[in-house]
């Protein structure tokens, strides 16, 4: 789909997906924006999302919130954390003396990445380093306060790295521009982006080759002031991820959904700017499986979108032109609640029967969603997926199939009985029962178009 | 069911379901044996087990194993438990300084009886006193070894009790014979029993009147060392849960399956003493939702029972006469691991719309179950509860109804279509699809019997 | 001096200063009272008390305060105490949990016992059990609140004997009757007497030998009430140490300076009924050499008693017929305060010199002692032993040598000129100067007396 | 003494005693090193070092060895030190982590600083930073590896400099140019030196005016690496202590005992380049009491030196020409360990009757000092320190003094008897006794000199 909007100076690699770029970019959002965006993202549909850092120690907020938030609210005395914090900790108790216990002792690296790959999802993305500014590598320009010195003793996002890329997963990275009680930040601005924002994310990107950096914690400035364009610039013409790399879009208070690499919203909430947003560019919704990205001790089974729902949420975003980044949040000791677990094997279970109607599709042209029904295309297939079930009968409205086409249910063998109606046609579901579904959640119904 | 074989001397109260009875007991099993089992844990079927203890600090055991036996393996120098607690805690970490963390920081008892509640559960049995002695409650004769003096400084157990009863659940303990690594208990059995055990048990007993006794750890010696006998004759006989009160059968080396109340199996693990089990005593099968009763961080989504499995197992176990003690494992800063609350409530939604063929049931004579579907009967009603979707049809061999019998699925208001064919009947089940179904992982029909 | 009050159906042994007792004692005070004190102990003169436990872990108390008493002043929410714990710990944080930190990681015994030999001292006494009930060896009445269970894993009270006796310096318990927050002790003392303290006792007695048991903790109860009698009865009658064992008076609220063995003082206090101390009993004055007996973190130089001031204070009590029983509150990681051991080394060079004075002597008879000069007396030697040095000459009144004495200042080895002067004697020093005196602190002159 | 090789371009207040100085100076040795030494600091003679860090924590060093290199010792393997972490905290317990163990909760800023000041201390240096890099305060260039950020939540340089100068104590700082493991450090020193150790140095400065900078941590690099030369002309023209800010020489390899501001010895020994060194520059000697500047709880009695030991220390020291910076290590809960306070204590005792012959003192011209007896000058009086009590006599060689002096012992108030006898004086010390000497281990006689 977005292919379409390629400049000629630039080719796809149609065995990695990435990007043959000639022409250098200037450090200008004018140039950079016109960077099209490679195609193994737009692809991928699916990706995990982890949030894992110090908060992961405490690992609690109230509810609704997110717990890596902890700190920010400890410090602004915010009510329910303050009541915690006090009583659980003592007022005394400094937030960075958490992390001595973020000791990752049962962190397999191996089990997440197969996890992830059982999931079915094509990227995960890590947080460098969030707000609070501690690093999950050991960065040169974070001494002391990063993972291998303090708490764990290991290079936490070097080890996941290796594990998923062996997967033939991509990794990405989210990283914090800003960090919250850094005082050189609020002391001097200018000199935090030299002297040590900018050498740590170039640092970040050479040793670890990023496929994805998800920057955040932009919006107290302008893009000038980060150097955001310059960044890009070198990260899109020199960098060793020129090629392969994608980047989102919260670079400075100026660029969220008008420039940088793919749009993001965050739990449906998104900053539109009078276009539709499947227009312009890819986008992607983040969201965690309850209300947190940070692991919450404080959320029970009702916080926690049912498989169901999610399933539901990435079928909804993909056939309107969206990636799903749907967020686990690891414990301190290195597991992934098994709860978590179980939303992500369900989906996996699902993608693998209906996964041909996600990867690499785009939305459907001219066939109206809605509640039940959601529809995505990919080369001159169309794809119907039922949110529920309908019944004995399948009616899709301005549809026009060749004659001879065979409708499927995804996961079965059989042609179904199918007839034009109106300016549709009528499926006959009669043979499928509750015995005989290849799956649960959703049914895709595949269907060869006329040209 | 097993009421039929009370003895004339007692009475059912109507109300309370607890039993009335004029005579006294004596310290012999005979007499003991004799005693009636009270209606209301026969008519329970679902109850929920809890391992909660210092053992929950750690939380690990090597996959299959039974965490809470973290003290033991680690004492034995247990090949994979020994390496794990060297390299975690060191080698001189003793097991009792784990205590010290068992804070139970975010228990909150109303929570669990809520989700208990929800679960369609109608007895919880908590874990009073495992196996390390540690007490749950503050016991006058463990000083400094239970959760008031060490740890939380909580009567957990008090504050659970309370908030289990007032849903008008039944609360019942576990309770170990044998302590580990109690040097009194090592050194003289017969001080052990008489100035520690016993003294301790009838604390319990009168200080929070439990609904039921899991009696456990009592296989190295002979009833008559336990002083199981008096204990039990002044239990039924003179304390003030005498009426209500159910026991297991752990009472001694010579009791599992031949002595005290009901017979137990565990993982479906049972002594069997040529007779069938269902035929003398009411009988529970016990287990995990994984492989453990103490949390084990060491399982995976993997290692635990899909939510499918169990109401199958409950199903297995109801339709053959037995209760289902299910067990889940809270974690040391007082919380229940949402795996384990999806699990919990699964079952309660499929109890709400199934539990008219789970409670106060017994098995249907006559009729075999199979893998496929099982039975149970009430009154004159059968309930033919199918563990897949049968397809179109629903046949049933070996019955016979009253002619104007109307037969639904339970969760459903319309009658199905049925008649007689061969010596059973078939029902119609082509009205009924995917979308509309009441329930998930078993299906229940109603079935009125002719007498 | 106290031999002269033996009965004639004792013997002292020659060789190791134990009586070697033909008559049985009865459990009755008027006959446990006759038993002559075994001769080491009043040869002895100087030990060491240590307070080590679980307070060694807050090692805390308001000045001038024993911070043993930290779980008691918790628990009454005692001013300072309370606001301490609440700030350091928070009001949540049960006491026994500091057991877990009690590690005694640095404990060398064979390194104490050193330190003890070079100082001294003749015998130690170790709090077997302080008011928290926690054990400092593996009581099998204690189970799971003993030092090999909870903290180090170590059996501090069996290493220390052994070092402590490897030097020939004899080893003894404090032992405290009652048990702050024990539940047996509050609900039923009957039972706590007879199924946890006497066995307790009776164990340490036979388990480790202590060559002195110094009882307390007794106030609160009659003697009968604690059984002390048929305990000393047997102790006295049937132990293995019958002959060798020392036991104090706090065996009871009817006992301190009545009944028992030595009686004891503490911190020069001393409940005194109408009688000289000194004419009746053995006796024992014990103190730390702060106002602590548990280490307190929070007493600063001020607090503790200067070398000279404990030199004069050991000087003071034996020649007032006393024994000294200094303690030390060793560190919860093992260790005796570099402080105190400076202490203890400048008594036991002060002894090198001057031991001859102190060990195995008696109040010199019909010589008053004062502020600047103390007499004590062995055979038919005085000793005079001066506070501050006299100036040039030495007047001593009331004494009547042969003609041909030499008095010496012990550590040198010249006669000093003196002649009769009055109803005494005058001792010229002009010799002596601040550049030739042997010792610091004290100076004792050395004096043949006229039979 | 050092006044005398002042440029005429330098003014000393006579009130501060600080410099006013005129002419700027170039950033070149050349230049800096001809800026005399503020005459405060060669007047004050005594200071205290203070070492305290996250070192303090473990607390532990090899006997003999520094504890304050505990985390390169580890991460070198060295073989006592890992032995000991691997037993006391296991191989994977990184030195950062002790961080959240350095709580300073019985810090008390003003006790310190009393003690001090009884100490007879001028000035105080404290570890701003050592080798681990981590700041005592909370510095803009080292966030989250501070005492605000992690640890004691306290600015605890901060606290005390407010302490320290209320008592007219002057006010230093220890700071470690390298930090062991900064990777920035490690990677790119030129990046090091600009972006992180000069700000940080120079917010120190400007933040709390300190009194006088010790450099350290310098020997692998040459000053120009380290820019010492741009950052002292900087602190001596433009800073706001240039007037009163006293230096050391150890900015770079090619510094000691050559450039910078005094010269500095440790533990006795002093690297000298064909010189003598009190020729040149004032110069310091600094050491522990024991054989640590970090607290070493491995160090017993014998390690630390007596009170005698460290006053003779002093007087050896001041008579040569030296000044004495006695280190103190504090507990990692904020303590000076009481055997410290002890030597404090002592030396201050024996100052307040001394310290006449001490401060603003100069070494006595043309008269040799020995073990026993040394010398030391003001205006025209000679102090004679004798080291052990001369006897019944003093003869001093090579002295001439004016008939009418009276020859006094300071801290009596009697003019002593003297002659003279051969090139020099006798006098006569029978009056003096063990009985009336103002104060222990040294004596000083001050005696009028003929000019």
């Amino acid at each position: 789909m977005f292919m379409k909007t390629l400049l000629f100076t630039t080719a796809v690699c149609f065995i990695c997906g990435s990007l043959a770029v000639q022409t250098p970019y200037e450090p200008k959002w004018e140039s950079l924006d016109a960077r099209p965006c490679p195609s193994w993202y737009t692809d991928a549909k699916f990706g995990i999302f982890i949030h894992w850092g110090v908060y992961s120690v405490p690992a609690w907020g109230p509810k609704g919130k997110y717990a890596e938030w902890y700190w920010s609210s400890m410090q602004n005395k915010s009510a329910e954390t303050w009541a915690f914090h006090k009583e659980m900790y003592g007022e005394d108790f400094q937030y960075p003396n958490f992390a001595a216990d973020f000791k990752a002792e049962l962190f397999e690296p191996q089990q997440w990445a197969e996890l992830f790959n059982r999931s079915g999802a094509k990227y995960v993305v890590l947080t460098s380093k969030h707000h609070e500014g501690y690093c999950l590598w050991p960065s040169t320009h974070s001494f002391g306060w990063n993972s291998v010195d303090l708490g764990s003793g290991r290079d936490l996002l070097g080890e996941l790295t290796e594990a998923v890329r062996s997967r033939g997963i991509k990794m990405g990275y989210y990283y914090s521009l800003y960090e919250w009680f850094n005082p050189l930040y609020k002391n001097d601005l200018s000199k935090y982006v030299e002297n040590h924002m900018l050498p740590q994310l170039t640092e970040l990107v050479e040793k670890y080759q990023p496929a994805l950096i998800f920057a955040d914690g932009e919006w107290n400035h302008h893009s000038s002031d980060w150097k955001s364009e310059s960044f890009l610039a070198w990260l899109f013409n020199k960098s060793s991820v020129k090629d392969e790399v994608v980047v989102n879009d919260r670079w400075g208070k100026d660029c969220r959904s008008r420039h940088g690499g793919y749009y993001t919203t965050e739990y449906g909430k998104v900053d539109v700017h009078g276009t539709e947003l499947t227009q312009e560019k890819p986008w992607e919704e983040c969201r965690g499986i309850g209300s947190s990205f940070g692991y919450n001790r404080n959320e029970s089974l009702e916080d926690y979108q049912s498989s169901q729902e999610l399933i539901h949420m990435l079928i909804k975003l993909v056939s309107s032109g969206g990636n799903f980044l749907l967020n686990v949040g690891p414990t301190a000791d290195g597991r992934i609640p098994v709860i978590m677990q179980q939303r992500l094997i369900d989906i996996g279970k699902w993608l693998e029967v209906n996964g041909e109607a996600i990867y690499s599709s785009a939305p459907a042209k001219g066939l109206k969603s809605n509640n039940s029904i959601r529809f995505t295309q990919k080369e001159n297939y169309l794809y119907a997926i039922c949110l529920e079930w309908p019944g004995k009968q399948l009616k899709l409205d301005s549809i026009v199939c060749p004659k001879d086409t065979e409708i499927k249910l995804l996961g079965t063998e059989t042609a179904l009985p199918w007839q034009e109606a109106g300016n549709g046609i009528v499926v006959d579901l009669s043979s499928l029962g509750p015995n005989n579904l290849p799956c649960e959640y959703a049914y895709t119904f595949k269907i060869k178009l006329s040209k």
